[in-house]
Parts: C-alpha cells; sequence; structure tokens
C-alpha cells in the first residue's frame, strides 16, 4: 500500500491517470449531494454526515455561496473543498474589481475545472479529491445553470445532477422524475432525489434554494422536515391509490 | 499498476517514448473526431458521448473556435483540451495585437504541437492526453487547411482525417469515399464519416460548419437529423439499385 | 518499514490519503484532549504525561492562548504543535495590525485548517500530526465558540469534544451528559470527561477556562485538585444514593 | 516495461549512456535520410513516410532552411526536430542581428549539436530523438558542407552520408559510388542511394537541392520522377550492357 | 541497508516519523550528558570518550556558552551540534542588537528546538541527531532553567536530566538522589549522576558550573578529581556506616 | 539495465562513487591518446577511429588549442569534450580580459578538473565522461607541461602519458622507452607509442606540435607518413641487427 | 550495487549515516597521512603513491598552505580535497580583508569542518570523501596546532595523529613513540611514524615542516633520503644494542 504515497500523475499503459481515479474514489466515498435546475429556482442539497451529537451542526454549511449570484455544493474531501472555495471566492471579487462586471456561471465553473485540471498535469502535487456542482443565475441574462466539475478538471452543464455517495441511484432517480418545475416544486423533487440515498429524512439533509431575486437561501431544517413530511404523504397516497380500484378523474 | 503513478517521460530501449504512448491510448478511448476539406467549405464533426439523460448538451460544444477563421475539434482527456484551447485562444488574440494580422491555420497548429512536444520532454509533467482537429481558412489567401497533431507534438496536413475511437475505420471509409467537394456535400460525407463508427444516427453527433464568410457554424441536431435522413435515403436507393437490374441512365 | 521514508501525500486506489490517515494515527497516541463549550465559560483540559519526577510542569503548557480572546488546545507531535501555534499567533498580530480588528473564532480556525490542508496536497513535506481544539469568544457577539481541526485539514464546530488517546471514549462520555452550563459546572464536566481516560486524577490534567471577561486562566493544580475531590464526592454520593432505597425528593 | 519512465541520464557499468543509445533507437526507426555534397550542388533526400491517401503532402517538408545557405534534414521523432529547428533557426537570425553576419555551417552544427549535448548531462530531461544532416555553402569562402549530428550531440563532417532507417545500407551503397561530382549529378546520386531502402521510387522521397546561387530550391515530384526514369533507364542499359557482348568505347 | 539513503522524513502507517526516531538512535549512542539546576548553580556535565592518547583534550569541549548567561551540553553527531550552536549563538548576538536585550532561556531553547522540528518536516534534508541540554538564568528574573531539546524539535523543563548513552540509568539516579541544593552540592549531584554510567572516574567527565554572577565556568580535571575522590569517600563512608552498627547521632 | 538511468553520484558501502568509475570506462572505450613533453617540444597524438570512407576527416580535429600557448587531447565521449573545451576556452579569455595576463597551463588544468569535480558531487547531473591531456608551455618561464585529468576530477602533471583505449600499453611503452628528447625526437617517440596500439600505421593518427616559438602545429597526414616509415626503417634495421653479429661500434 | 548511485544522506534504524561512513572507506583506501606537533615546529607527512615512472611528481603536493602559517594534508579523494582546499583558502583571504587579521589555526578548522557537515545534511550531494590534517601556529600566541576532521564534519585536537590508509597502526605507533619534541626531533618522529606504513622507504613519501618563523618548507627528496638512512642507522643500532649484553651507560 506504501507505494502509493510516492506519485506524481502520469498515464498508464492503457491511457488512464491513476491518481485520478483515485481522487475519484475519495469522492464516491463522500457525502450525496444533488442539484436541481428549475425555470426559476435552483436547488442544491447535500447528504450531512449524522453528525456527532454534540457537533455544531449549524456551523460549516456544505453549500457555500461564490458571490451573489453563484453557489456551490460538493462531494469529497472538505479539507480540499475549502481551497478550491477560497480560490473561487478570489476570483469572483476579482473579477467584479477589474472588469467591473459579476462572473458569468459558466467563466467561475470553468476557472474551477481549470484548477482541478492542473493538479492531474504537474508534478508534486495531487489531484484535489472533490467533485463540485456549481450552480447561478446568469447576472445577464438570468438564465439559471447547473455544473458538474470532477478531479480531472473535466465539467458538463445539465439540468439536475448528483455526486458523492451513490449517485447513481441518484441520477437514476432524477432521470426517471425530473420534469421542467419552478418554485417549491424544484425544492421538493430535490430533497425526494436525496432521500433515495438518505436514511433518517430531513435530519441528515441539508438543502439550500436560490432564486434570481433573492440568491442563496439556506432551509431551515423545521423547513426540511416539513417537506419530508409532504413528500411521504404524497407517496403514502400514491401507494394507497395503486392498491386502490383506479379512481375515475 | 501503482508503478504508472511515478515517471518522466524518457526514453525505453527500443527508442519508444512510452508516456506518449500511453496519453495515445487515452486519445483512442476518446470520442471519435472527423474533419473534411472541401473547397469552400470544411466540416467537423465529432461524436457525443451518449450524454446522460438531464446533461445540458446544449452547454460543452465540442468543436471550438479558436479565431474568426480557425476551429478545433479534439478527441481525449476534455480537461487537457481546455488548457490547450485557452492557450491556443490567448496566442491568437495576442499575435492580432503584436503583429497586428491574425495568425495563419499553420502557424497556430505549430504553437499546438509545440505545447505538447513540451510537455513530452521536460520532468514533472505528463503528455497531454489529446489529438487534434484544427481547420481554418488561411486569412492572406483564403486556402482552406485540416491539420492534426498529437500528444507526441506531430502535426501533419490533410484532405481529411479522423482521430479518436476507431479513427481506423473512419479513416479508411474517407480514403474509400473522399472526393473533393463544396458546400452541402462535404458535410454530408462528414456525417456518413462519423456514422461508420457512431451508433443511433444523428442524435449522438455534433457538427459544426466553416466558410470563408461565414466562419465557424455549429449545425442545429434537426439540420443534422436532416442530412441523416438524407444519407439513409440515398444508402436504402443505393441498395435497391444493387438489387435491381442496372437502369440504363 | 523504511519504505515509509519515501513519500509525498497521493492518493492511494481506493481515494485514501494514506499520509494523512499515518498522522492521524500519531494524533490517536497524543494525550487526550477535551473541550466542553458553556453559555458564558469555555474549557479545555488535556491529559498530562505522568510527566518524569524531575520535569518541571510548571513550563511547557499545553493549553496556549492564541490572542486574549482565543485559545488552543491540541494532540499529536508536540514539535509540529508550536509551528502551527506561532503561526498562528503571528496571523492574529497581523491582523489586528492590517485589518485594525481581532481575528474571529471561525477566522484562526480556518487559517489552521488550511495550514494543515496545505501539508497534505504539496509534494515535499508531510502533514502535521496534529488535531487541535480551538475555542473563543467572538469579539463583536461575544458567543463562545469551540472547534476541531485534524491533520487532513478539515475543521469542525462543537459543543464538546475530544481527541487523542482514547478520544472516542471520552466523546462517548461528553455524548452521555453534555448539558449546556456555565461557569464552575462547565470546568466540573471537562474534568469529569478527561477523568474516564486519565488516571490518578487532577494530577496529570491540565485545565485552563476562558471567559469573556478575563480571557484565559490556566487552574492550580490546587483547585483541579479540589474539583476532583468534589467530583469523586458526587460520584460517591450517587453510588450510594443508588444501593440506598429511592429517596422521595 | 514501464521502468524507463523513470530516469535521468547517467552511466552504465560499462559506460554507457543508455538513453543516448535508446534514442538511437528512435533515430533508427525514422525515415532514411541521405545527404550528397557536390562540388557546387548539395542534395539533401529523405524518405516520405507512405503518407496515408488523402494526407497532404505538400504542407510538412522534412527538408528545411536554417537560414538563406543552410539547409538541415533529419531522422528521428518530427517534434523534437521541430523544438532544434526553431532554436537553430532563432540563432541565425540572431546571429546576423548580434554580429551582423551570417552564421558558418560549423558555426550552426555546433549549436544544434551542443544543444543536444545538453540534454544528455542534465537531470529532468531526456535526450532529442534526432539525427540531423546539415548542410550549407560557407558564407565568406563559399565551400559546401555537410555535417551530421546525433543524440549524444557528437558531430562529424562528410562528402556524402545517411541516417534513419537503413542507414547503414544507404551509407554502403555511398561509399562504393561516391565520385565528387557536381549540378545534375549529384541529385542523380543522392536519389540513387535514397531508393536503396525505399521502395516504388520518387513517389515516396523528398529531395531538396542547394546551391550557393539559388539557396534551396525543393524538386517537384515530377522532377523527381523524371530523375528516378532516368536512373532507372541507365540501370536497365547497364544490365543489358553486362549482359551483351562488351562494345569497344 | 541502502534503502535508508533515500528518504524524507514522513509518518509510517502507525503514525511514527521513522527518520526522528533513527536520530534519537544516534543520541543514544552519543556521550551521556547531565544537567542538575541548583538554586543558585546549575551544572551541566558530559562524559569525555575515552580520547585518545595524544588527543589534545583542552581544545573540543563539549559544554559552550551561547550567550553570557546560557550554556548548552549535548548528545549525539557532534558535526550536527557545531551547525545548531552557531546558529543559536547568531540568534543570541542578533536578538540583542535587534531588541536591545539578552534572550531568555526559554526563547533560545524554543528557538533551536524550532530548528529541529523544521528539519523533521521538509524534504531534502533528515533531522538532526541531537539532543541539548539548555540551562542557564533568566536576564531579568535571574532564575535558574534547565531544558532539553530532542531530534523531534520537542523541549521541556527539567529540575535535573540526562541525554545520550544509558540516559536513562543517569535519570533513575537522579530521581532518587535530587534534592534542590546549591553551590558545591549540585556539582556534586552531577558529578556522582554521571559516574553512575562513566568509568574510570574523573578523568572521562567534563564539567560545566554556571552561576548568576560569574557565568559559565568549566572545571580543570584537578577539580574534578577533588570531587570524585570526596565522593568515593562519602560512599566508602556509607557504606562502611552501613556494615557498622547503627550509631546515635 | 535500466536501473542505471535514475542516479545521482554517491558513494557505494565500500567508498566507491560508482557514476566516476564508470565514466571512467566510458574513456577506456574511448579513442587512444598520448602525451609526450620535450625539452623544447611537446607532443599529443590521437588514434582516429578508422573513419567512414566518406568522412570528412580534415573537418573535426581532436586535438585542439585552449589558448596560443595551451593545447588539449581526450579520450572519451566527443560531444562532453566541447562542452569541456568550450568553458575552458572562455575561462582562457576571460582570464586575459581581466587579470590581462594569459593563463598558465596548471591554472586551466585546475579549472577543467574542477568542473570535473563539480560533475561529481552535485545531484541532478553526470560526470564527463572525459579523460584530457593538456600540455602548454608556461606563459613566463616557457618551462613545457603535460597534464592529465580524469571523470573525479584528479589531474597530474606527467613527462608522457596516455588515456583511452589501452592506455596501459601505451604507457608500459612510454615508460620503457621515454627519455627526453626534443624536436623531431619527441615527435617520433609520440608516433611511435601510439602505434603500438594503432594499427595500418599513420593513416589513423593525428598528431599536433607545440613549440613555444610556432604554439599548436597539426602535422599533416604525408609528414605523419613519413616519420612512419622512418619508424619501420629504424625497427627493421634494428631487428637485422639483433640478428646480425654484433657490430663493433 | 547499483542502488547506491540514488541516495541522499540519512538515518538508518540503527542511527547510522551511510553515506557517511561510506565516505570514510574512500578515506580508508586513501594515501596514509601523519601529523605531528612539536614545540617550535609542526610536521606533516602523506605516503606518495608509487607514482607511475614518468609522473611528474614535483607537482602535485599533498600537503599545501592555506595560508603563511596554516597548512593541510588529506587522505581520500583527490578531486574532493581541491575543492575544500580552495574554499579554505579563499576564506583565510578573505578573512584577511574584511576582519584585517589573519585566521586562527581553529577558526579554519572549524570553517573546513562546517563545510562537510553541510554535505551530510542536504539533499542532492555527497559527503566529502575527505578526511584532513590541519596545522598551524596561532597567529597571535605563536602556539602550534594539529586538527583533524572527517567526512562527518567532526573535528578534534591532536599532539600527533594519522589518517587514510593503515591508519590505525600509524596512531599506534604514535601513542607508543610521542613525545614532544622540536626541531628535526619531530620531523624524524613523522618519518618513523610513515614508515610504519610505507614500504621502500623516503621514496614514497612527502613531508613538509611548518615552523613559526618559516612558514611551510616541502623537504627535499635527498633531505627526506637522509632522515630515513638516519632512522635506519638507529634502528640497527638499537637492533644490535638489543642482540648485544646491555652496556652499562
Amino acid at each position: 500500500m506504501a507505494r502509493y504515497d510516492r506519485a506524481i500523475t502520469v498515464f498508464s499503459p492503457d491511457g488512464h491517470l491513476f491518481q485520478v481515479e483515485y481522487a475519484l474514489e475519495a469522492v464516491r466515498k463522500g457525502n450525496a449531494a444533488v442539484g436541481v435546475r428549475g425555470t426559476d429556482t435552483i436547488v442544491l442539497g447535500v447528504e450531512k454526515k449524522s453528525t456527532a451529537k454534540l457537533q455544531d451542526s449549524r456551523m460549516v454549511k456544505k453549500i457555500v455561496s461564490l458571490d451573489n449570484h453563484i453557489a456551490l455544493a460538493c462531494a469529497g474531501l472538505k479539507a480540499d473543498a475549502r481551497v478550491l472555495i477560497n480560490r473561487a471566492r478570489i476570483e469572483c471579487q476579482s473579477h467584479r474589481l477589474t472588469v467591473e462586471d459579476p462572473v458569468t456561471v459558466e467563466y467561475i465553473t470553468r476557472y474551477i475545472a481549470g484548477l482541478q485540471q492542473k493538479y492531474t498535469q504537474s508534478g508534486g502535487v495531487r489531484p484535489f479529491g472533490l467533485s463540485t456542482l456549481i450552480v447561478g443565475f446568469d447576472p445577464y441574462s438570468g438564465v439559471p445553470s447547473l455544473y458538474q466539475t470532477d478531479p480531472s478538471g473535466t465539467f458538463s452543464a445539465w439540468k439536475a445532477n448528483a455526486t458523492g455517495r451513490n449517485s447513481n441511484s441518484v441520477r437514476e432517480f432524477l432521470e426517471k422524475n425530473y420534469k421542467e418545475t419552478s418554485g417549491q416544486e424544484t425544492v421538493k423533487l430535490a430533497i425526494r432525489a436525496l432521500l433515495e440515498v438518505v436514511e433518517s429524512g430531513g435530519k441528515n439533509i441539508e438543502i439550500a434554494v436560490m432564486t434570481k431575486e433573492h440568491g442563496l437561501r439556506q432551509l431551515e431544517e423545521a423547513e426540511i422536515d416539513g417537506i419530508v413530511a409532504e413528500i411521504e404523504a404524497d407517496k403514502a397516497a400514491a401507494e394507497a391509490a395503486k392498491k386502490a380500484p383506479p379512481k375515475e378523474t
């Protein structure tokens, strides 16, 4: 095992960059995270590790804003996340200062993915053990976007996507159930997706909602609990409906 | 496997640069890409990974322009591609600023290939996992060009060529079917070539057409579908013709 | 064994950073440390190695203040601790000089955790073999905080927490017994927690109490002994009570 | 095989520099190249890889000029060649600017060989996988020269020489048939030498002729074909002559 | 064995820094050294290697002063010691120049231990193979101190302590016999401790005495011999006393 | 074998510097070289590789002058030789410019040997694969000198010496036959020594003669042939004399 | 064996620095060297390798002066010696220039040993393969000194000592026979010591004598031969005396 202590990132004979793939394993071990893009609302949700009883969960939010109109959630090494987040925030501010305009969501996504790529091609460093979901509204057109970046430095745009632990199940759920929604419906979809892989419901998830008007807002636990209850009621109703003879509508 | 994590690029006893060859494997695993040079039109086509259902395919184009008159498609590591593309774009702009003239297609090809070579001879970095197809019209003579570069930093000029997944089959198809064409015929040839290795037709390919007058234009999915339909009709007609007794023309 | 002498910090195939995990082992071998946040009092306690008979225990305190309103205890390599402490103190001073305001507890926690992360991603250095407990009052709101950082550079906020030798047992004790207390009650809880894993009582523990008004105060051995005696008396009483028939209250 | 990824260039126990010898293997795998020095004409010829059918052979010449009076052909890694050629061209120009005189052929040969040597003695780089043939007329005396350099950084002067694939056979041919010639005769000798190892005649070779008056001129394919035809006619005549009873002259 | 030639200092899986532990082995092989703190006198003693007959023992003292009021003895690699001593002396002088005050004993101890720590965390160097005993009087309060530092960069304060060869036996002796003494009694205790592990008595030990008034004074061999004789007389008397029937005092 | 690609120059357990010894092997594989010091003449001779038939032997002399009064011959890697020769020439010129005096032979020998030593003690480079023979007249006293340097950076002064292929045989010959001679006799001795190991006589050797008055002069092939003929005549005469009955003198 | 090519100097598990010990092996393979300190005379003697017959032994003295009043002899790698000697000489001169006083013998010894230590603690270099004997008169007090340094960077002062090949035998001889002598007697003792391990007497030794008045003087071979003869005569006389019946004195 010790030999993995010695490396820089280079190609294997069949064209793989092992360090990047190992970093992806770190992501796969990280908390589940989900992003859903609605017409006027973008929702980010992350699984909270069942925090130790005495942990002050209020403090370390896993969903952070990079600028007024851009937010980020991520899966993987938390300490690495802070490095990327700090540098992205500085870039946002510095862009405002030099260009006198806020960054676009794509711009900052490229910036973050570019940093991640750099750590896969230079010697003496390891890749970031981190996938990110970046959301925001275009500062000019107001169009909502959701991007994903991964340790290789690749990024892609999505209507809805997941990363981290069990992201495949969450993504499958989203593929089956995604409809372009707005407002509270978008929030509900994101929470339903997370509940696919997070047990014990609302207590273990963190949800933040971004709208063009109000920027990023972290939901209170009570709000989440409310929606979770709603979801369960819907489900129960649906199942009851299934068992019951088909109604005429 | 771990040992591939440790290297710089040097010669093997029989004169090979393994890191460069491994990088070529990464290219061979990448999406298929094709370029066809017509008299007044140059066409670039790339296979789109059957994107996840929710991916926002509109966003990340695999065919990008470097300057008004030059475009690039590539196969291999997407994150590496962005690094090369950014540096090439900056070189194009900086050339305009310092020399007050746009770059020629050959100039920017040499620049990109030169960057690729550099990463095969210095310690502490790995080669780019990337082959590129570069097309454009000479800003002075208006002559169309199509170049290919690979991870070793070699480049070559072509009438038509392919790279990435199954590039051999595509190239063979092109060799059998290439005629110097113009306009829509050139587009059709490029699409036919891609369809040799891409299944489920127009949905999974991205096509961009460059003309001297209008620069680079990405085809809409509908346009591609139209041409694909045309191609299939042609094929059906041809096969029918084969089975039918020879007509007099 | 010799092979562990040769490394930089990179990913293993299953996404681990071994050097970070090995550094955590160094922490687990370090002295037990505990932090308890009360409403007006924050208490840090550490196990003192049963110092050699002739050691001048007066001298090297394991609980140090970083600024008037912030203190730190840690578990792991003492020499590494000094490096982090020095840099944190300089940051506190330099922040006062440049921003003309004291740092917040979160700010300096981020700073320390950031240093720790940096040593996990660059070549040519090893991670810090150190977990820290950072406590303090917000210089503006006066709100008390307790943070923990670890060799990976992760940090988290707590009501009460432990690190170092047997930290799991201490944490379990805290989870069972933590109530938000104030003043002397908070001190007592911290000492009781430490006594779970430290034998021979007050002699082998070091306790420091921070209040908004008086900053950090190291308890005298006599004071600690007094509280330990009190705790034992409480315990004896409780056990007696258990054996005795239930009293009416 | 992986172990060749890790090296710098040092001595083996029997005094070999393996990296240099491996680089020579890369040269031996490269295209054949030949140089012939006549009294008023110097000819460089290289084998063209049987280019893919669609390759634009017009573009990438393997024989390039470094300055008005100096040209270079090479065998080995094409991408490495470009690096050496660029640096040599810059040196030629910079010499004209600073010394206000063109470089001599020996000067630029020393410069190129010096670069090649440097890459065999410093850590962190690999040798150039390249042998070069450098020709030119002395800018003062008008004397023609032909030099060869190899990956070790050694150079030597020749009347005629070959490098690359099968260079031994070509050299043997030259040794048997070299006479100091001029004009078209020199061109013919170079082509005959190449035809020893290149099949399918004129199509696969590239010839450039340098004269003091006109500098470097690339022969057209038609011209080459003409000479190849002539050569074959000569050969047929010679063989006929052999079979026929000796004529009196 | 050769593999120990290749390392930097990193963690082993169970949280050890092997290079630091190996450096401690070098200390354990070094000469025994002892320090005893009295009320008005601090004594440092070191074992002198039974020097070769012709060695000029007068020259290389193992107990050196860093400043008027601070002295140092050490065990381990002599050549490493000189590096630390030089840097400490320069720091003492430079402190006087910039702060216009002498350093405190703790300050210079931190400085030395800090240097030692640095060499355990950076690549490309090895730890110092050295433990030090640092003694001195506080330049303001006149309080005597005795510190020990080790290769890890840890330091601690002591009433009396030993390092180097057989330091455990010496320390045990000190623990049994230490009383806070002054003047000649302190010297005697230090010598008695050393004699526990040094054979052939006074000839093989070097003793230096520091007082607030006179700074550091190296004892002459004759003086040491005198005290050794006294000690032996005491011992003989004590043993005689043991055998003899208890006297009334 | 591959493992020799990875090294820097360090000691083996029995005190050897392998890289230096391997470099000596490269010297032993190099051309034979000989130097003979006469009273008014110093002669350097080297074996010419039986050059390929078409090589332009006129060009690359193996005996070169460093300054008017100093010359150098060497055995080993030719490309390394050029590096040392260039640096030595620059030192000669720069010495003239700064000190306004030519270098002495010993000075430049020390300079060259110093460079060679440096490459045996620093990481990231390999030793020079080169032994040199340096000759010259002292610019002040006019005394002739002959020095030898080797890859370790050692140098020594000689009346006559050899290096390169079969240098032991040549040296033995010289030891048997050396007498302090002058003028043509010195030249003859050097050639006789070389002929011990070089076959096919004068064609394969290069001779240069240095005198105080005329500096370095390369002998023409014809001159060498003349002397070789003389030598053979002498030998024949001597052998005839041996067989013939002893003459009275 | 190849693995010794790859190292930097670090600790082995039992606290050894192998590279330093291997360097000592290089010293043990070097020429024997001896130093003897008299009251008004200090003598350095070294074994001369039975030089090749044609070597110009006059030239490379193994005993060199560093300044008017300081000289050095050494055993080990000659090329390494020159590096140390040059740097020491420059330090001597630079000390005179900046401090306007000559260095003391101890100062320059510390300087040389310090350089040697440095090469045992930094990466990328190997230790010096060299032990030195440094002698001189104090420029103020006129006191004679003899120091030894070794590859670890340790130094020590001696009345008489030896290093290099068979230094143990020479040292034993010195221990048996050393008396503090002066003038010619000191010279004789040094030569006798060397003759213990050097065969064929005066021819193979080099002797230099330093006095306060005349600085360093190399003895002529004739002088040495004279003393050797004297020594042998003494010995013969002594042995005769032994065999003969005891005389009355």
